[in-house]
């Protein structure tokens, strides 16, 4: 048994100026976003959701823009194979992240939990 | 004085069989989904995100498969005045809608108000 649910939602920005891109984002939004805390964190920006709704974040990537949903879960192994399952491929893993895509051809993420209230309002899988 | 917020996410999904698309993401994301109720409708399929948090969508689209964003507004003209000054770009209207092209790339859409608690928990812009 394990569980999971849309985590949240990353707005993959193709840009050289990634400050720029979170702000435009923040402002087009009404989110205050946030600098990167840590050197790992320098290609994110994180926006900051309304409580209880999907995270946002803004990323810079290489590939062209575009929008990615987060699935988060409790055991991303499990959650992987129930994807493929349903059509999913997967793709690779990013650090403790898989990247797959769905048989309609969007590319997400699977992820291990991130926002609050996970136990209560992600979905069981038996 | 208008206001605006996150409305929801539309997964754009080049298919021919919407309804296979909708049970891929339902399943997926662990939401129910609802057959279209009206002939308009017959390219969406509704997926039921928790309460409180963006609607989720499907669409049958004819470009490339992605996901995109709804902005909710009680002034859609003004919202799109305002996120064109922020460096949007308008690129038509379909129905009451207006579609938009951020700085960063990404289309998106101006919507009236769709979701419950809108009065609340919108931005106000002055």
């Amino acid at each position: 048994m394990h569980k999971s649910r849309l985590g949240g939602l990353i707005i993959d920005c193709r840009t050289k100026d990634l400050g720029k891109a979170a702000e435009f984002w923040g402002q087009a939004l009404g989110m205050a976003w946030e600098q990167a805390q840590a050197d790992d964190s320098a290609d994110y920006r994180t926006l900051q959701a309304p409580p209880g709704e999907p995270y946002m974040e803004v990323q810079r990537v290489d590939h062209a823009s575009r929008v990615h949903l987060d699935i988060e879960t409790d055991d991303v192994p499990a959650e992987v194979k129930r994807l493929e399952a349903l059509g999913a491929r997967r793709l690779g893993a990013v650090r403790d992240w898989v990247v797959m895509e769905a048989p309609t051809g969007q590319r997400f993420c699977v992820v291990p939990v991130v926002r609050g209230g996970f136990d209560e309002g992600a979905n069981v899988w038996k």
